[in-house]
């Protein structure tokens, strides 16, 4: 009891973030229980904020209903609608209905952006400023309802019709003399979000531009709400683990924390999928089975063939897919990588290729065999440049992303592509074989 | 003539980040070019200032040293010492030597941090507040002086001898009564980051406490600059392409606009060392020749036994390097991951081995064939849940980015050892062989 007083207090001390912290390594009737006493204590909304949804979603599950709808309704509401994407629908509702009016209005508007749109970042809680202001016309405005704006270190200008004029920020009002007019501070070419930009192209624009905050627009240019950096960091850190995992064939809903259930349904589809892949290889493998007995050697070095397209073509997918995550590969661009990558295939395939045949040579003392080894190591690796520009140029234009499973497509087709070279030029030129 | 008056004159319409887009597509010479009549405009600093500073370096070598030093001079001193870090010695001696003593005397304190330190990060344009004040003499203040900060979204206390107090919000500055006294503002628990602190470890502050600027200090806890968050955003941007660049064994430097020449350079040590390791693979199978000439069967399946224990393997590989970069994992959850992985090795290995095995034996009619693919395969995955945890964790240990390296020895690890598993285990089992 004494222990459990003592965390209470340490918690009470700390920055939400850093109770965030100590609550996700809890189970979730635990954490339920801590929030629960710092409800109590009103300092439970800004730690549970602070969680990553799916698992504040479970301690809200464990906590009575009234307590959660009291805590989702001090919420801001982004958070909010996170937290309750991630809940059951029945949940969902029943915290929706005990929700004052207004407040379930504005969440129930926000549930129906999609998560990963600018939607579904946006905060609704944006304080529109009209130009016919002064500067401390605006900051006694902004004064009075500084608890409904999320940020005010931007204001935003609008119309009679709410259409975004332009952007203000709060240090230009602020440091202004007071009796400026707002219209001599406005910047009118205001970047803006469209509010169905899809998540990764809103990170985009936070990353090119800098700024702190965005704001948010329907097709007829109307104010929405705003999208803040910090939302947006999340975004570009989720993404950019989806694409190193999806480069390895790692199943994106994985981290150090899943449970070993959990880890071991989503990892054995993706090992049976690499085993599909691997048996298409052995089954080219396996025709050859003839020309392997009559040159053992063939069969100690296919895998370096196979081995060595593999990596010089996820060289190659790995450029064009990050290039394409960061919005920097645009149609003309595809061609021109297209032929630097075979240009470089070739250079490096000659290189690689003598390499690996005078290896073979030396070991064999068989010229021809070299020469075999040589000529499809430098075929597979021209395979592989075009695949590594062309696969994932045809996976993003199906509509998925390319990152995910274009090396699991050109590691198949290089392990193909490179045994059958082997042994077919083998056939065509070793005597031995004929 | 006319079209490039043309061009000039869309450019000057254009926001900063958009002119450096542009600028970033024309060769150095051009870029120089525009950059100069832009200067002529009074446009240039904000648009060189946007641009990468290896590309921007690249132009500003080829201005009139006069029109560089100038810019320089009006850039926010962190964007000036990005800049200078990229030019060769004699450029940024020179230039440096141009400047005002007091210009040179800051950039040349900033080019002594580490560029991916929090002082390299750092601006030190940062107008310190006293607690003595009330709200409006602040403001007053920093009206005064707002050409010297960087960003006053945030403003910092510090007591007489320059040692941090805590942090003001310019929101809660401007929108408190006049006389409000700074005293009732300030929050006094302000999270900083030591000047000495990694930049990863820096943006890790970001992501966790969502802030927009963090102030930077020494060890006796004064207060030295100010990081804000667009300048964290590169750095997660660079880090994440990074360890996708590691994970594939393809340069850092590099990227989509790469030249041929640096890419072939760049790539070539790469594929030299990919194949090193796939040699070593083979030379294994060259011990067991006499073994494949007397049961072609293991050539052809061997390589999904390597294979299969490769993409386990990664697995691990990419989850915990993936936890290391997030700063998620530490010494007690290392073991526990360890325990889990193997575990699941040991479940996947049995399913994928009893899969393997029974298709070998439908192919080959051969019952104990199946059990030494089955048997191998299985060893094989434990050993790479193994590897995929031990080999990051040895490589951070050693002080070099386990991201980047990892990859390369798991897959020799798990190539020799499937291979050898596999010829062992036939021998010993295999009546066919011995």
């Amino acid at each position: 009891m004494d222990e459990r007083k003592g965390l209470l207090r340490e918690l009470l001390s700390k920055k939400p973030a850093d109770v965030a912290e100590v609550l996700a390594e809890l189970s979730d009737g635990q954490a339920a229980e801590v929030i629960h006493r710092l409800f109590l204590r009103g300092a439970a909304t800004d730690a549970l904020a602070e969680m990553d949804p799916d698992e504040s979603a479970g301690v809200v599950e464990k906590l009575d209903r009234h307590e959660a709808s009291t805590i989702l309704s001090r919420m801001n509401p982004d958070d909010a609608v996170d937290l309750l994407d991630e809940l059951p629908d029945e949940v969902q509702q029943e915290l929706l209905s005990r929700l004052s009016r207004e407040d379930a209005q504005v969440l129930t508007n926000l549930l129906a952006y999609p998560p990963d749109s600018a939607g579904g970042l946006m905060s609704p809680e944006v304080v529109p400023l009209s130009l016919s202001m002064t500067a401390q016309e605006a900051i006694d405005f902004l004064r009075q309802r500084q608890e409904e704006a999320e940020t005010v270190y931007y204001a935003y200008a609008v119309d009679d019709a709410q259409k975004l004029l332009g952007v203000l920020s709060l240090r230009d009002i602020a440091l202004a003399p007071p009796d400026r007019s707002l219209h001599d501070l406005v910047v009118r070419d205001a970047v803006s979000v469209p509010v169905d930009a899809d998540a990764e192209s809103v990170a985009r624009l936070f990353d090119k531009y800098g700024y702190f905050a965005l704001p948010v627009v329907d097709a007829e240019h109307r104010l929405l709400g705003v999208i803040t950096v910090d939302d947006v960091i999340d975004v570009m850190r989720n993404e950019a683990t989806e694409d190193i995992y999806g480069l390895a064939s790692v199943p994106t809903e994985e981290g150090l924390d899943t449970s070993w259930w959990s880890s071991f349904r989503l990892r054995l589809p993706w090992l049976y999928a690499r085993l599909a892949t691997a048996l298409a290889a052995a089954f080219v493998v396996g025709i050859f089975e003839q020309t392997i007995a009559k040159a053992v050697a063939l069969a100690v070095i296919m895998g370096v063939v196979a081995g060595q397209g593999g990596s010089a073509g996820m060289q190659t997918v790995t450029i064009i897919t990050r290039g394409m995550a960061l919005g920097e590969l645009d149609r003309k661009k595809g061609w021109r990588l297209l032929a630097k990558e075979v240009a470089l295939a070739i250079v490096n395939g000659v290189l690689i290729g003598a390499t690996v045949g005078a290896i073979t040579y030396l070991w064999k003392g068989e010229i021809l065999l070299g020469v075999v080894v040589s000529v499809a190591m430098l075929l597979n690796m021209i395979i592989a440049a075009i695949g590594g520009v062309v696969i994932p140029v045809a996976v993003r234009g199906l509509g998925r992303d390319p990152s995910h499973i274009s090396g699991i497509f050109l590691t198949t087709i290089t392990d193909v592509v490179g045994f059958g070279l082997l042994f077919l030029i083998a056939r065509l030129l070793l005597p031995a074989i004929r």
